[in-house]
């Protein structure tokens, strides 16, 4: 009586463990540095000196049952309320420490937002392209997984479209910004029309449409790119985020939900998010990093890094006729792929060792995704394979 | 449109809610060294020293990238290795890495398991008294709870009871041991009676029937007492383990899933719980700790300080009349309650700020559970409370 859907998740190779499979196998014969391995989004700039130190202070300096200990399903509440500081430094809310949740990840806890915004016939709205992992998060709640198709060449929302795709049952839409795989950044002007575009259909329908705000990349942005604060905008909105990027531990598994009070049955949601979480069997996210956190909530990543990958690449990409998608944050350009075939396109080019991830994969053919967490001599070396890979 | 299961389980107040709440209300007037806290299993000896080591080592000396960067979902390779070793070497079994999935902890891993062998209608057991949290395990798994009755007064399995229980949609046992929160080790007789009966009714309705064996405690034994290794009785069985209680890690955590492949259908069976674990959000556990398991797995708790308090308090509280199960694993005693209801004489032994409690919690109403995790101090100082407690 093993479950099906279980099975076939658990079971079904994906084009990402097909390249990462490659890599190894390439690795192993020409050498690791001789494999352009942009298809992996895992940080490449190492945490900041300062969590290292927290960790091994605490480690020896803490008492050893608090350290290690369970905290409360929510969270050490010294470690939250320096998270709700920071948000309010930031982004003038008025976050507390009441309105968050730590968790493992924002993997975890866009399910459980899912799952306590899921009734039955529930429908769960996101925009191609997509982290593909969504689909299983909004399955697992008993939701039903609604593609809104991408704006394509901008990528912000055709709201047209997202309107006529808006029914009595939408319960959530979830937004991913700054977006994975494509690195754009959807702009203020975009969140206040969507915002008013779910105040009017949440009236229509006679109740509230959430937004699920996905921001692990939320500081990862250039060129004076801002995301806008979503629950600013819309306070409607479940915030779930993470430190695996900004703070360059994705290992780790620490993030927290924000559900502020303002939003309709804010208190509601904030504990059906619990309840959906502890049912998934969250007792509380990693205790040695919940202290860390409380000391280093308010850091903020070196980009300077990622800065100057992403700029050598967009210049010597568009010099060789490459076509990309505005990108202004996460570390992922998002390429046309040349002769429009994007699957053909990276098997070709993983032939020459360069791995990229077909835009088909996260629900947008016709586009490659190149995540540039790599170090920078990889980038310098791999620019003749991109350049004569156009060129063929 | 916000789930109602998720909602009431997010919200219910449940006992050792109150009972802390009581706790921390009465620490802030009589001083915390008078409230006499019996209520929670959360160890009170700390980590092995070389632990704490470890982490300040990696995080000192090892890759940063490396350190706190994804591992695979499966878990990093080496550390997989040095449990598969640990567990060959203890109990003799041939554990691979491939067999071996890490997790943050027990719980999400009990979550999963019940996923993965969830079909429509299917129906998981529990064998009363048991850990609460099954319930929201199964359910949100979407299989149907089934509760044995306790086995009065031994706290073995009533295999009667249990068999008239057995249904062609029984998918699966959880077996807890040793048992939270009776503190009673099922004996290998037991185990081996068990596995007769699930070899039966598998043969008898066409399909297998899992043992779900949760397993957090399993070093904590005392008096001599052998926690039997199910798999090798029966290898249809998901062992899931929590560093959380033999390492004082619980807040970390920290775990691993262990699937022989010798189970029917095992390396299915595997798969699924991947694919059930990653639906709920699970992408890796915790990176820093998996490195340090790669060197600490092999390490065994210091149970003298368990040991003293256990025997400490089964002699003071048999002197005043006391009856208690037959308890000799994990940190638990359970007590009958005197005059027999149990969350009355909680209720009064909370009068005097002596926390424990009521076995109904547990599905066991009569008894109360005694977590005697504690300090000596607070084990010395408790008796005259017992003591008039009984007399009254």
């Amino acid at each position: 009586m093993i479950n099906p859907e279980s099975l076939a998740l658990g079971t079904k190779r994906n084009t990402i463990m097909e390249l990462a499979d490659h890599g190894r196998r390439r690795a192993a014969i020409v050498g690791r540095e001789n494999v352009f391995d942009f298809s992996i989004g895992n940080p490449s700039v190492p945490t900041p000196e300062a969590v290292n130190a927290a960790i091994v202070d605490i480690v020896k300096n803490g008492d050893p049952l608090a350290v290690h200990g369970y905290t409360s399903t929510m969270g050490d509440p010294r470690t939250r309320a320096a998270i709700a500081e920071d948000l309010n430094r930031r982004f003038g809310c008025e976050a507390s420490a009441e309105e968050l949740l730590l968790c493992c990840g924002a993997a975890p806890e866009v399910a459980a937002a899912c799952k306590a915004l899921t009734v039955p016939g529930a429908e769960i709205m996101v925009l191609a392209p997509y982290f593909p992992e969504y689909k299983p998060y909004v399955e697992q709640a008993g939701a039903i997984f609604r593609i809104v198709p991408p704006d394509v060449p901008d990528f912000q929302i055709d709201f047209g479209v997202l309107e006529s795709m808006i029914t009595p049952n939408t319960s959530a839409i979830i937004i991913n910004n700054p977006n994975n795989p494509v690195g754009t950044v959807y702009s203020a002007e975009t969140i206040r029309t969507l915002a008013q575009l779910l105040e009017r259909k949440s009236l229509e329908y006679g109740h509230r449409i959430y937004i699920i705000a996905d921001e692990p990349y939320r500081e990862l942005v250039y060129d004076g790119a801002v995301v806008p604060f979503i629950p600013g905008i819309y306070p409607h909105t479940v915030v779930c985020y993470s430190y695996s990027k900004s703070l360059s531990l994705p290992g780790e598994r620490m993030g927290y939900i924000y559900v502020p009070s303002k939003a309709q049955d804010g208190r509601d949601l904030y504990h059906a998010i619990l309840g959906a979480a502890r049912a998934m069997g969250h007792v509380c996210a990693p205790s040695l990093m919940q202290q860390v956190l409380a000391r280093c909530a308010h850091l903020q990543p070196d980009l300077s890094m990622y800065a100057r990958n992403r700029s050598t690449l967009m210049e010597a990409l568009t010099s060789y006729g490459y076509e990309m998608a505005p990108s202004s944050g996460a570390f992922y350009l998002f390429l046309k792929a040349p002769g429009g075939d994007d699957r053909a396109f990276s098997k070709r080019a993983m032939e020459q060792d360069l791995l990229l991830m077909p835009g088909s994969d996260f629900g947008c053919p016709g586009y490659l995704r190149l995540c540039y967490c790599v170090n920078y001599d990889t980038v310098v070396r791999s620019l003749p394979i991109f350049k004569a890979l156009i060129q063929a």
